[in-house]
């Protein structure tokens, strides 16, 4: 009997977001190995699988990337139907592709299924298209998560070209402002900070791009993960958000100028 | 009685990566507005509803942008139950911002649901990451629809330091090829072009950026949409599709060199 692996985007956080395809294999899996980013409520479509988390947590080290490895390959050597569910979509900052390489490497049968990302869906969300005729006809996307990745390509774009996107930025907020103020964008350039995307506990932070370094957020929140957007684009969420993405109280309560 | 909008992302293309919620929406529709993108076998999910074409197709001009605003108002206030299903995201080169914003204006509730991105999905299934751990950090996306969007902002990035990811790019695949390389792209960067992503008929060519703009496809498709991806993950697709993302055959029948 060989086992089978399923790489799975979750989607940015509501079971809701998963696709059709995620939602079947986690109802027949008998292995869920997850991270941090994957919402509990999933629990409930997997009602067969043991669940077993392999993420990082509140700075702790997780089991580490190659452990995940020798987990994936031995569970579908001894047969079983292993889901390997990631925040969002697995090949974006996911170390998916490496977890398929490896899986490949082992001779070990597997798919991708994508999932919604919370670079797209995270500004969509909070009324934000990242791109929108006569605003933007393109985005680009980076990790905050190291500086030495995000900071060649922010550098080498032309001011207003694109929609920035970072993904997992809010700790790198005011590092990123002040290298894209020194490159050229303007400072009344609208920004956004989102948390939370799609739970009921998300908020948006809307203001402007020489605001986004000293943007005050709620405690709990200053190193969380998160979706920073720069960009005309942004002007649209107030328009777009009245009427139903997020509700008004949310977007007001986390609203920073 | 308000009707109510929801634009609704429909994902690559087959049906199994439309989210949960979107299968729920589309179950309860009174009226589902459609895209050209948009795979027939959708229908089967919206029983109840009334499915009226408003893309473009085959060069013939579509109904316009203006008409659709007010097919969507009308309808909510007859009190209908709206889908307007986009292909991909509806927020990526879908319009959806300007639908949105006009069903804000005429004071009609709406809400957006994001879905799988062909920018992301169709690399994916044909097993290419956009981003992947010491291959690319960073990925940009352009449509090829307009060379005047997309020439600044290529001309603009430092060559290999993203993945660039152009949708709607095959009849411009021969310009965008020669703008990289005259920008600096080696000639060796691994290049792809995929069509019909998610479904039984896709095809993807796997090439390098000088072989691009001549590549060779199966006339019928040389003016049809499609994804082109540009950059060193492209060269993890022989590897990861190798086990399973798509059929051995389909790839070596678009394989181009």
């Amino acid at each position: 009997v060989t086992g089978f692996v399923s790489i799975i985007g979750a989607g940015p956080g509501d079971p809701d977001l998963l696709t059709l395809k995620a939602a079947r294999l986690l109802r027949d899996a008998d292995l869920v190995l997850y991270d941090a980013l994957v919402s509990p409520e999933m629990r409930r479509l997997a009602p067969r699988a043991r669940w077993f988390f392999v993420g990082k947590r509140a700075g702790r080290p997780g089991i580490g990337q190659e452990a995940i490895h020798r987990l994936l390959v031995r569970a579908a050597r001894r047969g079983q139907r292993v889901v390997r569910l990631k925040g969002g979509d697995p090949f974006v900052f996911g170390r998916g592709g490496e977890e398929a390489v490896a899986l490949a490497a082992a001779g070990v049968p597997f798919e991708v299924v994508p999932g919604v990302s919370a670079a797209i869906a995270a500004p969509a969300l909070a009324g934000i298209p990242v791109t929108h005729r006569g605003l933007s006809s393109a985005f680009v996307v980076v990790s905050g998560h190291a500086e030495d990745a995000y900071r060649p390509i922010l550098e080498s774009l032309e001011p207003h070209t694109v929609t920035v996107v970072v993904l997992m930025g809010i700790a790198s907020r005011a590092t990123l402002a002040s290298l894209l103020l020194a490159r050229g964008w303007a400072s009344p350039t609208p920004a956004a900070i989102l948390r939370a995307a799609s739970s009921p506990e998300a908020t948006a932070w809307i203001g402007t791009l020489d605001g986004l370094g000293a943007a005050t957020l709620p405690e709990a929140l200053a190193d969380s993960p998160g979706t920073i957007v720069v960009g005309k684009v942004v002007s649209l969420a107030t328009t777009i958000v009245a009427a139903r993405t997020i509700p008004e109280s949310r977007l007001a309560a986390g609203r920073g100028r």
